[in-house]
């Protein structure tokens, strides 16, 4: 690449003019914090974008004092960081704005004392900018956010000085009902722009270049419709199966885990419409009207448009699913879920999205492929027959993010042997190893006020719209043997009759 | 590329089902003879697809044996050949095919000689299939024809068994003029079907690929036309001067060097509609449609739609063209050529296309950009303003022949920086460093007798017809100091200007 087309374009430097604050994590003593929120914090403490002073103030139910806290986190970071063990000097910077605070969720007390710990600075902007991560039970969400409320730590946007935002994990609710009352719960105390709900699918840089490849490029435009588009494929497989979360993917399946946030998402940001702008709304207002124009599948036609599957022991000695600890030895839980879905508008109509996702698969990937029409059956196409491949533009979230374009080529010589060639791009090859971490992102996005990463409150209800007359067919009916598939296999034949009804087929994702 | 995902495809294996022949070359001392014919016919007799027997007989005005001509083919083959010096066995097999016959064209006596040799043989097929290949000077092609005719050698199609065949080597004519004398020469001989015109640029693998890349692919015909496409560049770019060939070039210039055949090849190959099928004719009737849409320039729109240029002595010392050999001191030829053209039919009207070839500029190498329109000014364009760079596919025609399409992507981390980035495919990355040499192409469909690649005589004459204004007008008017560039710089003022006047900028070929 010359330098001379390397185009200085920063669109939104001025924008992350994220102020000092401080941020609040409920659940301090958890996995996700020692894991990934501590070390993106410090991490980001080492970037010019971030603001100083921050401070950081765990909250959790176990007693232990700052310094204990912060011997332990600087433990973990060596441990979890992508970098290693931190350089001690920028450590002791990063540690000396890390406090503990000791107290239960449900006492008011713990508040109290909380309050006490905030207010003890001089710097206005640290008592006034309040950023709740709740690292909690979602069952807590509500609970939590009413103590902050009565504690005078948080209020309405323009009730009180300063700003106050509360950032929540997934899953928020179980089915579109528990999310609208659990949304209404929080919204008592916050406006919904105050409220940021993470998918951590969101900070992929793949997935926000979605946004970027489809609007900053004019060529893909033309042919992003019904018009070239045969079907799209959404896929994120894992390898891994439950381990240890078998208590929580008993409550939660395949379908909850994985459809109702990543994979919607994927397919809102694949297929919208283009926004008026670049602003937060806009773009979720597009999300929004695309989950809208999803057909919701009537009870009697779940079974056509839907598969799902729980995996069996694998060859290699993994035991089934319910093997697994904490899982009913007869449970009814998906592993794996597949949809055909149909977005009744204009662009799309007639096209199927097919969405999967399961455990213990091959390997671990997300991809999203665009699969076009096949080439007219003339020409090289009709002497070569089914062999032409059809072309596929397929976006591959995660290992090595990057793009690739399958197109026919000419394979060198004097006879007109055609097959299927890749023009790749790849992040990797292009930048360097190095992609921040999606929790980097999404922090930065929170403390600054950017809402575009974070998922709004019509978007969750939509979602759940969508797959909850699958989840309640799902729940009435036993799992068949024609759902189970073993440990390491692409999943259940169910799921092959699922594409193969309208002649396609599954495309896996390939080792990287 | 994995193993099941590779088509074998094979086209046209049965089409290639060559017959046995004998191949007279005329001008058998020439250079072409040892460089290039030679060579390939080597080769190809170590191909499977080549038909045996086939006898290669040498017709040239210097004495010597059969023997000796041998033993400088051998020798040359090792000094030119791409696989070096040639395995002596094999070597032996194909020298015994090889035959020299000494005679002069413009004698009745040496067709006699000719006939002579041609008729000692059992073998019926090297008797009557004959493929005369005619490396000698344009001016000799209708005395060489009729005299071939004369003595019973050469006839028209269906009046005498086997076949015979007449291959000659550009330039055909010197203006459209002279190319309709010289076809209606030939063709009291032989039908034009017989006639095999030769541009050595459409046996390059990538040229033959653009009807593949084109008509195999179902994602680019839809952004193919006015509606994306913002202008195409084609460019024939070579590092050398004229060199020891300034007698040839003065009567020719880059105009019809370059411009009139394998420039407006490539235009119409990558510009004309879909053929009704793959056979020859198919196919050049959509060339000859094209060529005959390109908007003929009157004489006062020279000025504006075209720019020449010549050559000044480089900063490295290397000679001014009028400094070369044989070449006047007040040439006004020109060594340089860029013609703005327009299409006018409905696919792309209004749509430039520029075409420029040159001697002494940086570098050597060939290709076609197909630059598209800017995104619409909104989103991420909006915010970048000038910077968001447009799409383009860039074929590759040589060297390190493949395909680029630029996109905009986004550089990892917080800011949404973007910077154009390329996706490739390379031919030598995919399918290793061989690539079979044009001429094995050429020389194997010819004797196949499949004219795909070879020019016909509409096709010529439409070819000078679009260019004969422009010479005309250059020949009239010395060259000016804005036609001068300095040796090693991408050609004069004059050629900027005419991109400039549209808003465009040349886009040079980068090393590979």
């Amino acid at each position: 690449m010359e330098l001379d087309e390397i185009l200085a374009c920063r669109l939104d430097a001025a924008r992350k003019k994220a102020e000092p604050c401080t941020i609040v994590i409920f659940g301090a003593s958890g996995d996700l914090t020692a894991r990934k929120l501590i070390p993106a914090l410090y991490h980001l403490s080492l970037n010019e974008l971030w603001p100083a002073p921050v401070r950081i103030v765990g909250f959790a139910r176990r007693p232990k004092t700052s310094e204990a806290w912060r011997a332990e986190l600087q433990e973990a970071l060596g441990r979890f960081s992508r970098r290693g063990a931190p350089d001690p000097a920028a450590w002791e910077r990063f540690a000396a704005s890390l406090f503990y605070c000791q107290g239960d969720i449900a006492e008011a007390a713990a508040y109290e004392e909380l309050r006490r710990l905030l207010d003890d600075t001089d710097d206005l902007r640290l008592k006034q900018n309040l950023l709740f991560y709740l690292a909690i039970s979602p069952s807590q969400f509500a609970e939590a956010a009413g103590r902050l409320h009565e504690a005078g730590l948080l209020h309405k946007e323009g009730e009180a000085p300063g700003w106050q935002r509360v950032v929540v994990e997934k899953p928020f609710g179980h089915d579109a009902e528990s999310a609208r009352q659990l949304n209404a719960s929080l919204t008592r105390f916050v406006h919904e722009r105050q409220l940021f709900r993470i998918d951590h699918y969101l900070g992929k840089e793949t997935v926000q270049n979605i946004l970027l490849f489809r609007f900053s490029n004019a060529i893909f435009e033309p042919i992003w419709s019904r018009q070239c588009v045969d079907h799209v494929q959404i896929v994120v497989s894992e390898s891994l199966g439950v381990g240890a979360r078998g208590g929580y993917y008993e409550e939660s399946g395949a379908l909850r885990d994985i459809v109702q946030n990543h994979l919607l998402q994927v397919l809102a940001l694949m297929a919208m419409e283009p926004p008026v702008s670049l602003d937060a709304e806009a773009i979720r207002d597009e999300k929004v009207k695309l989950l809208r124009s999803v057909r919701i599948p009537f009870p009697d036609q779940v079974a056509s448009s839907a598969a799902r599957g729980q995996y069996l022991a694998g060859p290699d000695g993994a035991p089934a699913y319910r093997q697994e600890p904490k899982v009913r030895p007869d449970s009814n839980v998906e592993t794996y879920a597949a949809l055909r879905l149909f977005i009744d508008n204009w662009r799309w109509s007639g096209v199927p999205f097919y969405l999967r996702s399961g455990k213990r698969l091959p390997l671990t990937a997300s991809e999203v492929r665009v699969q076009f029409r096949p080439t007219p059956n003339v020409l090289f196409a009709a002497q070569c027959g089914a062999n032409l491949d059809a072309n596929a533009i397929t976006l591959r979230l995660q290992p090595n993010e990057g793009i690739t374009l399958r197109i026919n080529g000419k394979v060198p010589g004097a006879s007109t042997e055609i097959r299927p060639v890749r023009m790749q791009f790849s992040y990797q090859a292009e930048f360097g190893a190095y992609t921040p971490e999606a929790y980097e992102r999404l922090l930065l996005e929170a403390v600054s006020g950017d809402a575009t990463l974070f998922i709004r409150r019509d978007e969750v209800e939509a979602s759940w719209g969508i797959v909850d007359p699958v989840r309640q067919a799902w729940s009435r009916q036993p799992l068949t043997a024609d759902e189970m598939y073993a440990a390491g296999s692409w999943g259940p034949p169910a799921a092959a009759r699922l594409v193969a009804a309208r002649g396609h087929a599954w495309r896996n994702p390939q080792p990287q």
